[in-house]
């Protein structure tokens, strides 16, 4: 399956300043976001469900695919486009096994073991977690830095997403370092125009792209 | 699948007295425990999918059937034999449809609008809960006493168990309503001894069933 990972939303409803969800996501994927993550670590199976397939019907006529944190249920319920897991939920490959090779999976990498067998396995891509600390993710081992994401991304044989403390501010350097894409929370989600946000993010990135190419040239 | 309801575990880490979960399931089902329900609210899904899984290898020896409260990707990945749900959790026939018509899926009822729904599925059983008020799940409903047990077991197209408040003193009442069979947490996981605590149970159990046949005939 073809995605584009260069503006990955992840959502969480308790930074959306009260807007729904998934109006925050339309104007974020107007905007320019290439792909959404759901994240929902605090509400039931039913609300769970009820949402994805809600953000499924929408994105997919934006055709930007929908990717469903930790709940392998979830995603096959609604057949999202993927799953993205972290290192306390299932198995890679258990996930892998059940959701089979159409889906996109994503895994979170915090240190550079978790990087090596990462290279094993047929991963999607990795996000580097954390790159920045940040408040909208407590359970989060220490930061990996700019320095981290050059090394990592220069070991991954997968593509990489930055995650975790983004914004508009450090998104020129962890382009730079390697990254292939930005993953985004309230560098979006807390915004006032999200759409906005988004387009200034994405414009930043293709930019920085550009310019990566150009010296590699 | 074949299937024996009458005593039904259901599990809670918090409730073992310190001792691990393995060890207090392996006593009950020693004692006569005929089916498990491993249900997990507080951990995340590596620990779940590990606890499920260690109970899978555990049960199949005895050839008690393992059910797993909510996640039906857990329920997946360790090729448990079934999967319970609540009003709360996955939509039943979306359930079924991710599950497969090999697999036992339960239901809990709270009401009769849910039993009236639940007669319109093909659910193996139904939970009818609470049966009385119970400190070991908080997010119940009101309690339907043994008068509700007697009127939900006549209108029920299925099977059924009662849960919430279940023990020694009260398990003849239940069963003499017309359940099939009671579902425990702390009259079984709570005792000092659980394997002497499910035979008890079941000796309650049988005796009772006996008589309603008789009284049948």
């Amino acid at each position: 399956m073809n995605f584009d990972l260069s503006l990955y939303l992840v959502t969480d409803r308790s930074l959306s300043l009260g807007r729904p969800l998934i109006d925050v996501v339309e104007q974020a994927v107007k905007g320019g976001v290439t792909m959404v993550q759901l994240r929902e670590k605090n509400c039931n199976s039913k609300e769970f469900y009820k949402e994805a397939y809600a953000l499924k019907k929408l994105l997919v006529q934006y055709k930007v695919p929908l990717i469903i944190n930790d709940r392998l249920d979830i995603a096959l319920a609604v057949d999202a486009d993927g799953l993205h897991i972290g290192q306390q939920d299932l198995p890679y490959p258990v996930a892998r096994q059940l959701l089979g090779n159409d889906k996109i999976i994503g895994l979170s990498i915090e240190n550079k073991e978790q990087l090596h067998q990462a290279n094993q396995w047929d991963v999607d891509y990795i996000g580097l977690s954390p790159v920045f600390d940040t408040s909208t993710k407590t359970d989060t081992a220490k930061a990996l830095g700019i320095q981290g994401v050059k090394e990592f991304t220069k070991l991954s044989k997968h593509p990489s997403i930055g995650i975790g403390g983004v914004n508009l501010t450090n998104a020129v350097d962890i382009i730079h370092a390697g990254a292939n894409g930005l993953a985004v929370v309230s560098a979006i989600m807390s915004q006032s125009n999200p759409l906005n946000a988004a387009r200034d993010l994405q414009s930043i990135i293709q930019t920085t792209k550009r310019k990566n190419n150009n010296e590699k040239v």
